[in-house]
């Protein structure tokens, strides 16, 4: 589960993706060069991978934490594997 | 440069990803299941992945492929080719 | 740590990606189409990613449970998260 | 089409490579730590990257720069993105 920390930091990382999203759209409404809307499109890449990543740490915290502690576990893991085998395609 | 219809298709797209930034929020401050905001997020990235294929692909048709027939197009293709490792990594 | 079927299974996979190199060292130097190689070096990265997947999993079903049983297993969750966001860039 | 520049220093990165596999391979048999596997998986990425990248910049060099100037490319340049598309999943 999300703690208070970890909410605040990814809504807060996420209003700036929001941002960073409608520049993009900015940039292509007005023709903006190619090269320069594909790197923003990285920036925004890295951005979702960091809050991808800390909720990710937060969920094997607690709720893989706590199946592991009451049984072990293995649903659990591999539910989060699968999860990290599709994010990484 | 991007033509009237990568335009368009691009804006829509880049429409729609505003939406999903705005969903995971809501995900987030709602403290949904950890592993529904990471699938969450996995799509955008891919509906961004399509956003910059496309741009990559049209920058190619029209601005590399103007440099290689007026030029060899090597300044423009080491470019490309920075912004695609960029992007990968 | 790798269980008697993880290890098996990875050197398997492993054998396979060694032969797959040694076929693309050919390819480079029979001077075959630059796509078809590339295409072989996808095919390569898919290969690995299963592997590291499955290590991956392992790790976390052993070492990481571990940890989380006798302590919090905060330092071990933090290098296992290190590990994926070095692994996805 | 491959030259003798890249050929060479795709050859040796290759090789490299296939080191890198063989030592991975030990790291399975000798049950190595699986977070020193894993962070060797991603060095082997890493280095195919590379590889495929200078084999990418040399195709759109040679090749594609080929059917630019004689046509307007376009199959040539679909070919590439859909090589991209595959690559970066």
């Amino acid at each position: 589960m999300i703690n208070t920390i970890t909410k605040e930091e990814a809504l807060k990382r996420l209003k700036r993706i929001e941002g960073q999203i409608k520049g993009i759209q900015k940039m292509v409404d007005q023709e903006r060069y190619c090269i320069d809307i594909i790197n923003q499109i990285t920036a925004v890449h890295n951005a979702l991978d960091s809050v991808a990543l800390k909720v990710m740490k937060r969920h094997i915290e607690t709720c893989v934490s706590d199946a592991i502690k009451s049984t072990d576990g293995k649903a659990k893991i591999a539910e989060l594997m699968d999860t990290v085998e599709h994010f990484i395609k």
